[in-house]
């Protein structure tokens, strides 16, 4: 597995990730490159990497920076290395029926479904509200409950009263990035929330002068919902797990084994 | 643009989608396969095209004798020939947001923007309602919704209480193969319906023994929607356009030229 990264605002995703591989025994390349680092120098080095026969997972830590282009860049990773299941290959596989099933999923949305089945949350014939619809998590995230049988709803910025899509929602997965947004009031009694937001707002209480919290309004939603995930603690460590995951499958893969499961309910692919 | 295809059920969809080619001054290469076909022999007659610079776009038209894997086959067009916008790095591009453009789209629902862009109705914010999730029509209809910003629910068999999620749709797309499934009564007054299904029903009244419908009852959604595509001649012909529009601008790609755009609203490919 590769971690590229080094920018400030993902020092500690890229920390808890390769602390993650080496405890499972995961063999390690961290490449840091400086925050000035050009577009061919990036790509140069996601090359090496494509063509190295000991690297299995290849991972890019997002955000890049502005001056590089975000597409190229995972474009340019192998899709047998694609850690992250970015590739459009794998995220037309991950839509198609009947198709071939993706060499590689995004890591949070699996994780949320292995936190469902994990906890035994009937999905199918359920109604799921998802908000958001970014390539990591609201996109990937329908279209995996749909898969489980969900009857899917994908909220966004220009959703025009939100709450009307959460009435009814058996499941609600928020991934938008608004701190505290989603009200308890809003949710019908006993559905289970899955929170992906991380979000830091300032706390004078608090030593480092701030705090995290989800997208979910945690207290409220507590006395309404069945299940709920807490943040930090809650998806986060699933986005890593399945990471893992992903690149032990395409490891596997590469060795000519059978690939992993894609979730738990559905044949070694 | 080259056409596969003899089987019984589709053979008046081959015929108009040729007949629409040559209309329009493509070169047209038609294949007739029979039945008995084997795997091996329809990959070779699609290789052979692959492999024709004088074939810019290759459908196959379903659906295939169950003997043969639909998925092998339309995997084994290339992407840069598939014409029905059906390939997986196709298909992923549609999905993701800042990547590339896909190649081509899906043609049934590129039709329903079409209509939709055409008849100005406003989607961005508005409540769009899919009933039903197929590589051809659901999936990517919802997806191209979504990318237009309207919230997007997609319903399917196994959806409990399919109503509910059609209460408040503004935009109700339906394509579920289900004989006026979808009731008048279900609708929000004033909503905008597409139709994408054509099911046969016995009629004695008519010569043949029996008439065409699509997956709304026409008569009742008529009177409560303030738009309705009829069926047929609604969604059917726009997906002939949009096979040729997905077509030439394979073909422009070939020769080098600028891609036509995906929608009316979005910048030139």
């Amino acid at each position: 597995m590769l971690l590229v990264g080094d920018r400030q605002d993902s020092q500690s995703y890229v920390k808890n990730k390769k602390k993650a591989a080496i405890e499972v025994g995961f063999h390690v390349v961290d490449v840091h490159l400086p925050d000035t680092v050009t577009q061919e120098e990036l790509l140069a080095e996601v090359k090496k990497l494509n063509d190295d026969p000991e690297v299995h997972g290849i991972l890019v830590q997002l955000p890049l920076p502005e001056h590089i282009k975000e597409a190229t860049v995972l474009k340019s990773i192998r899709v047998d290395k694609d850690a992250d299941g970015f590739a459009a290959e794998n995220v037309g596989n991950l839509c198609l029926k009947g198709g071939d099933a993706p060499l590689a999923v995004p890591c949070t949305p699996a994780g949320c479904v292995e936190l469902l089945q994990r906890s035994g949350v009937k999905v199918a014939g359920k109604s799921a509200t998802v908000l958001g619809r970014s390539n990591l998590n609201g996109m990937p995230m329908a279209q995996m409950l749909l898969s489980m049988d969900a009857t899917v709803t994908t909220c966004h910025s220009k959703t025009e009263n939100i709450e009307q899509y959460l009435r009814n929602a058996d499941i609600v997965v928020a991934a938008i990035g608004k701190a505290e947004f989603l009200r308890g009031a809003w949710l019908k009694p006993g559905c289970v929330v899955i929170d992906v937001g991380i979000n830091s707002i300032d706390d004078d209480t608090k030593k480092a002068g701030y705090r995290l919290v989800g997208d979910v309004k945690f207290d409220e939603a507590m006395g309404v919902a069945s299940a709920i995930t807490p943040v930090p603690g809650g998806v986060g460590p699933m986005t890593i797990a399945m990471l893992l995951r992903n690149t032990l499958s395409l490891a596997r893969q590469s060795a000519g084994l059978d690939r992993l499961p894609l979730r738990r309910d559905v044949p070694v692919a």
